[in-house]
């Protein structure tokens, strides 16, 4: 395939990235975007403002295909990469009239004034595209390879930050790339989210089915309780892929579209009109949370209570001091207790609980650091539970344990168990 | 300064990290931990497993005085960074008896066979110091700059995996980069770390203050609804700026030794021996993960209720109807409400509520998305409410709320309302 051999470099501007009081998340983010339209970075480097971009530039530009540049574009005397790109290719920066009423419009509708440093942003090498930018007030550049003198290499300037970086890279870079590699236009990307079953049984159930399928790539990406499965090629061949994937996995699927567990259960939760009720011991409070992420969710989610003490439980539940007495906390009597009193209270159609030992400390040779159990009441229905085992740090544990009782949930309202 | 001089290359080898699957937090990290030692990163980047490190490598060394490279030191065929070392210095790789012996001992600790492979993890170029690993099978090298016939620039190779990196940063290469660079033993740091406060508040109140003071670098880093002030220099330099910045902003502080502001709130609540109850609304069960994020919160934190809707702010927490038909959820009447449903309920000592519009939808004109009421109600005390505004993304929102309820109970805890 031609593409795989297109060599494209990303180099990132930014003195705040290189102190590490900003996270660099560029390089992984374009890696990802790279991999689904069939294309690799082969070297990412981050360089302080100022002048260091020059000859980052230059030593990419001898090796690559195309190199990518984010940030710098700024009004201030520290952003430098226009004018270091124009200097490295020899070309004269010249201002874009579109470009600057695009600048202008921005302040205006803002009712702000533009200061004398924003027409800078204007600018752009003679030639190059300049790509509008719908979010902030430096558009982007594209230096296509006839117009540099020193190789055959595309160059793009795009803006750092990420809310202006992203839609650019798709209404702009990514057609272009497109273009410039020879990427097949029905090429497709499908991916697949996963919980409850581990990136080692994908290996060993499926990897050999899928590497068989022609024009196919694919890769898993893990996560705590979470794996997503990523088929890139062809539609014929992701299609494939994705149904050997599904005849073995379906149950463990969460979405087909990036959605998030907490998201897919909000979605049945609507769909069927059903409301929920949690009741939260060793989570804390993070599925509530993590519902209450997801937009809209305020029309299923009626009532949340987090019980860490026993007297939590018995107060606000109703859970049997008995129980709590003969089986511990940590136990699935107190577990469906815990669900069918916040069922009870809610009056809804469906309640989930869980109570576990988060450690570091708590735990017992009977009931490690990691044991949880779950419930999940239902109206005129039995309530289902199941335990788990998962050590792991304490935040560790909470995202599983939340991620374990979404899926139950899950599982319950699709009539999986 | 000399150490200012010190140009530090960091090469990260990974695969992974190019095509996206794991975010690189390396680059973030070194920056913070040389920027401790008054050092700067002056360029970070990531090449694939495979010969690309050989070429980074030998770039690196004519910029640098150091260059530390992290990861491709396994066992497998694509771990090639001691042999790429090896070969751009023109050193010979031996075999490390005590290496060796550490190694096996790994192995036979675990009970487990050691695979022929792993020999070569043993191996170093003449000369060089072998850097024991004390969490993994893969130590590190360091190769000073009398060995290094290309330039004077010290080398290290180090493992990937940050358990495995950071201990051996810091009882390894950082006692040598003092030496190096000449830091000055008694260099000192300070964090303070701030709520309800902007860094522009810090740029116009103290900047010209500390910018001042001989011998003092210091940094801002800002999250949501937070800011960090970082300190470094000789003692004397430190703590004259921390009392500049406490000075001014002292009823910000959250900690002097990076706690987060939860841990700082049970920290709080276990020297009053106070209890907490939560009942939230628009943060919906953000500030009860956020406390048992904290271990030891068990013991101080009693009750949470997540009320979306009214039905549970009455139900649960006792609101009064009337309230919420008058002046609707999203007012200083349903926070105050909800705050001292949740104390009678769990007869504790502090409950805080919070109600507000996360959005995307329901705004109105009056209340606009970004709107909360805050209320901490007290034993025997009158209840203490607050309005916000703070229009973001839905996480933002929660984040910020959740940041300013806690910053609340700080303030009521220690009575600087």
């Amino acid at each position: 395939m031609l593409e795989k051999e297109v060599h494209i470099e990303i180099i990132n501007t930014g003195t705040e990235l290189l102190l590490g009081n900003t996270q660099n998340t560029h390089g992984g983010w374009f890696g990802r975007e790279l991999f689904r339209l069939g294309l690799r970075v082969a070297r990412q480097i981050t360089v302080p403002d100022g002048d260091a971009i020059e000859h980052a530039l230059l030593e990419s530009i001898h090796r690559s295909d195309v190199v990518i540049v984010t940030g710098g574009l700024g009004p201030t005397s520290d952003d430098l990469t226009r004018e270091a790109t124009a200097k490295v290719l020899g070309l004269e920066l010249i201002e874009d009239e579109a470009a600057m009423r695009s600048i202008e419009e921005f302040f205006a509708k803002r009712n702000k004034v533009m200061a004398a440093s924003n027409s800078k942003q204007a600018q752009a090498p003679v030639g190059a595209d300049v790509l509008p930018n719908g979010n902030g007030t430096a558009p982007g550049v594209y230096v296509p390879p006839r117009l540099n003198a020193l190789r055959p290499c595309a160059v793009f300037l795009l803006p750092g930050p990420p809310r202006e970086l992203y839609p650019m890279f798709y209404q702009e870079v990514e057609p272009r790339l497109r273009a410039l590699a020879g990427v097949n236009a029905d090429r497709d990307m499908i991916e697949l989210k996963f919980t409850g079953v581990g990136e080692s049984d994908f290996h060993q159930g499926i990897d050999a089915q899928l590497a068989a399928i022609d024009g196919l790539e694919y890769g898993y990406c893990a996560r705590i309780s979470e794996v997503d499965l990523r088929l890139i090629g062809g539609k014929n061949a992701t299609e494939q892929g994705k149904k050997i994937a599904l005849s073995s996995f379906s149950r463990f699927l969460v979405s087909e579209n990036g959605d998030s567990l907490e998201a897919t259960v909000v979605k049945l939760l609507q769909e069927k009109k059903f409301t929920l009720a949690l009741a939260e011991s060793c989570t804390g409070g993070m599925i509530s949370s993590r519902i209450t992420d997801v937009p809209g969710s305020s029309a299923v989610f009626t009532h949340g209570w987090v019980t860490y003490t026993n007297e939590a439980k018995i107060d606000m539940l109703g859970v049997k001091a008995d129980s709590l007495a003969t089986h511990g906390a940590v136990s699935e009597q107190v577990a469906q207790q815990m669900a069918e009193g916040a069922l009870r209270v809610s009056g809804g159609d469906l309640a989930a609980s869980v109570t576990g030992i988060a450690g570091p400390s708590g735990g017992t040779p009977d009931k490690p650091v990691g044991t949880a159990w779950l419930a999940v009441a239902r109206k005129n229905l039995p309530t289902i539970s199941e335990k788990i085992f998962q050590p792991r740090d304490r935040n560790g544990f909470k995202k599983g344990a939340s991620q374990a009782v979404l899926d139950l949930i899950r599982r319950v309202i699709t009539e999986q168990m």
